[in-house]
């Protein structure tokens, strides 16, 4: 079926095709299957009470009721800037409300990003593994792509320097708990990480989804508080001057269904941002601006958060319980042991194929995501998945370890048959 | 102060600069100015309660609270769609659910749908006046533009075919109660313009804010709906397979603070805008669409919108008496008198400009936008200035229409002593 549209599409919607995870949250709504495929928090711990009382508060308010349904600033709700920007101070990160802009959740983010940055062929900095959205948001503005492998550590920095030689625009960086591999980069690189970004000047946009999301061991400092250690930069308006962008969201913390984030950045930053984001929405939807401010404020987001490290803890420790339980060592199959966050990330045994295991995993009623989704290049990561323990309970997550064992236990078999040349990858699923 | 940041803004960047009306809100915030510059709706017709009674309905509801808060497809939620497809039959827009696509108001359908036609360096064609928000929008893709000029009775479309001749990429057209002009395309340019559309293969975006706004006179049909006429195209899909995209929102019938607007679109249209909207926002937030869909249902919108309009007709009204009141005929000064909608477009006589109208007004204690804001070419328009008439009391429009008498006076005044030459255009007001 042809319109008079189809053949008006610009160029850039050339790289444009549709999304792996998104299309798979939709083969996986079936009741029966146990899906590790979305990143989905847990309903269960949405606070709806909380949402209740800050609608009520907020819309029998004389002031607060028509302003939340009015337009807004296109920066954002002030209030919940200032909490934003006080609540990252915790962290090190001392920005005024004024380095605070609000987005339509991480995603539009990234979105703006590539509309400030990235020039048709420029080539941008990315972990090998790395989010998928940010590179369907680099992809429309024409982006290229320099990549740099992870270990468990996180980045290699080892292998950075070259990468950085080759002249990226910026490097795209998820430090902790990183999706989809749940590595978080060590101490000691990101110091050497943000020496070299200085030495080349290159500069870091530093994605944080998951930051608060940490089940064992210390926070680390993030890259741009280390990047203003290592300027030395101070006084009113230094702490952001430097090489780093920082974004955030509520979408882990508090709910998704808001679509409520933020940039960290220095001001003649945002206000070019600020720019964009008027021609892309106005601004974010002042309702649920004001709803978030008033059900985190007053300490409420803390216990949240508290409350939700030790739930997800649970459910990744079941993940790894039963990983050990149901993957023999003689399978080959390893993964990563996060540290927080919502994913794992698993290496399949030499030829089995996650496309094809995907396939199978969806007949035993599982789901997952296929890894080479997560790579710039395209011939990579078809030995991976990515496994998310946040939105099933406990034991959902060692049945649906049980089936995932048995279709990964079926591929190795298949293999060893040599019945693979016969299953072309399902088009249905690309 | 410059950061690492600045030399590294893509070229798309330069054409983006800040938006007069953002920046004006701003200005016009004091508590003493009688604003008739926002585009904002009459805070006091927020329907609170039903608001309040839709949050409480659906967060204490087991099922779709934890909905609302989490993750949704980047198509919509499927009941809204459902729901915006048959109100928009009862205007014989005959589009499915399948043929909607919520966006996060209708600044992102202009967003998404630059994303996806506009090469840079095309040409749009556009009215002259039209929407400022739409070429804030098209202007980061690097478009450029063919104006047609407008008159009571809308776009001129004697002079269309002479536009269409240059080949430009879309019309971008707003035929009820034009923002800025408030003028409405008649029945008989309508059939026109489609006509030569369809002469000319140049697709339509018939962007539709405010059609249920009207105050007087017979609703005409849309352009969508005409050109449906014009290919007799029949059949199960056939009714979106013409020349036209339709775009509307609640932002002036429920409330602007959800940000929630609506794409209706041929299949093919639609599925590659979701891929695009994926990588902009991922969705539009669950919560307002639930929220929204609540309230509007059960035929609340409808009763809604029929005290919209007693309501804004007896603002237009009040506004239309002060304006013959206040402004003698000798002066040169005429004004459009809207069918519906939110603004009403004054020419300013030979001499007195926009700009410095503006200077004088916000002294005067009242505010408006000025025309040049609302041209695609550089030059034009400063002799209008659009005058928004939803948001203040009718005694307020009186006492607003008056304090911009004394300022136009004034300026004529000036104009006649020949004291312009010393006063330079205000860098604030750029």
């Amino acid at each position: 079926m042809t319109t008079p549209w189809s053949h008006r599409y610009a160029q850039r919607t050339k790289s444009v095709t549709s999304s792996t995870i998104r299309e798979l949250l939709k083969l996986t709504q079936r009741p029966e299957v146990i899906s590790f495929a979305g990143g989905l928090p847990a309903p269960d711990l949405f606070p709806l009470e909380e949402f209740e009382t800050a609608c009520h508060r907020v819309l029998s308010d004389a002031k607060a009721g028509p302003a939340a349904l009015q337009y807004g600033t296109t920066e954002g709700y002030a209030p919940l800037r200032e909490m934003i920007a006080r609540h990252t101070a915790r962290y090190g990160i001392l920005a005024k409300p004024e380095n605070v802009l609000i987005t339509s959740a991480s995603q539009q983010a990234l979105d703006l990003i590539a509309k400030l940055l990235i020039n048709p062929g420029d080539r941008i900095l990315v972990e090998a593994p790395t989010y998928l959205g940010a590179l369907q948001a680099f992809n429309v503005f024409g982006a290229e792509y320099v990549t740099v492998p992870t270990d468990d550590d996180g980045l290699r920095t080892d292998l950075l320097e070259d990468a950085l030689r080759s002249g990226p625009k910026f490097m795209y960086i998820l430090p902790n708990f990183q999706n989809p591999a749940g590595v978080t980069l060590s101490l000691e690189r990101r110091r050497e990480l943000v020496a070299l970004a200085d030495k080349y000047g290159i500069p870091i946009i530093e994605d944080d989804p998951y930051g608060q999301l940490r089940y064992e061991g210390d926070h680390l400092p993030s890259l741009l508080v280390l990047d203003r250690e290592t300027h030395g930069i101070r006084g009113d308006d230094g702490y952001l001057l430097g090489n780093v962008i920082y974004l955030s969201t509520f979408s882990k913390t508090l709910a998704p269904g808001l679509r409520l984030g933020w940039i960290v950045a220095p001001p003649d930053v945002i206000a070019k941002l600020v720019q964009l984001k008027q021609g892309a929405d106005l601004h974010t939807s002042t309702f649920t601006q004001m709803i978030a401010y008033e059900v985190a404020r007053g300490g409420f987001l803390d216990e949240h958060v508290r409350r939700l490290r030790m739930f997800y803890r649970e459910r990744r420790d079941a993940m790894l319980a039963a990983l050990d339980e149901f993957f023999p060592r003689d399978w080959g199959v390893s993964w990563t042991r996060p540290q927080g966050g919502l994913f794992l990330w698993m290496r399949l045994p030499e030829g089995v194929d996650c496309r094809r295991l995907l396939e199978a995993a969806i007949k035993e009623n599982v789901a997952f995501v296929p890894g080479d989704a997560f790579f710039a290049g395209e011939d990579e990561g078809r030995r991976y998945c990515r496994l998310n323990f946040s939105n099933a309970t406990p034991e959902m997550i060692h049945e649906g370890i049980r089936r995932l064992a048995q279709a990964v236990q079926a591929q190795i078999e298949m293999g060893e048959h040599g019945e693979y040349a016969i299953h072309p990858p399902s088009p249905t699923l690309n």
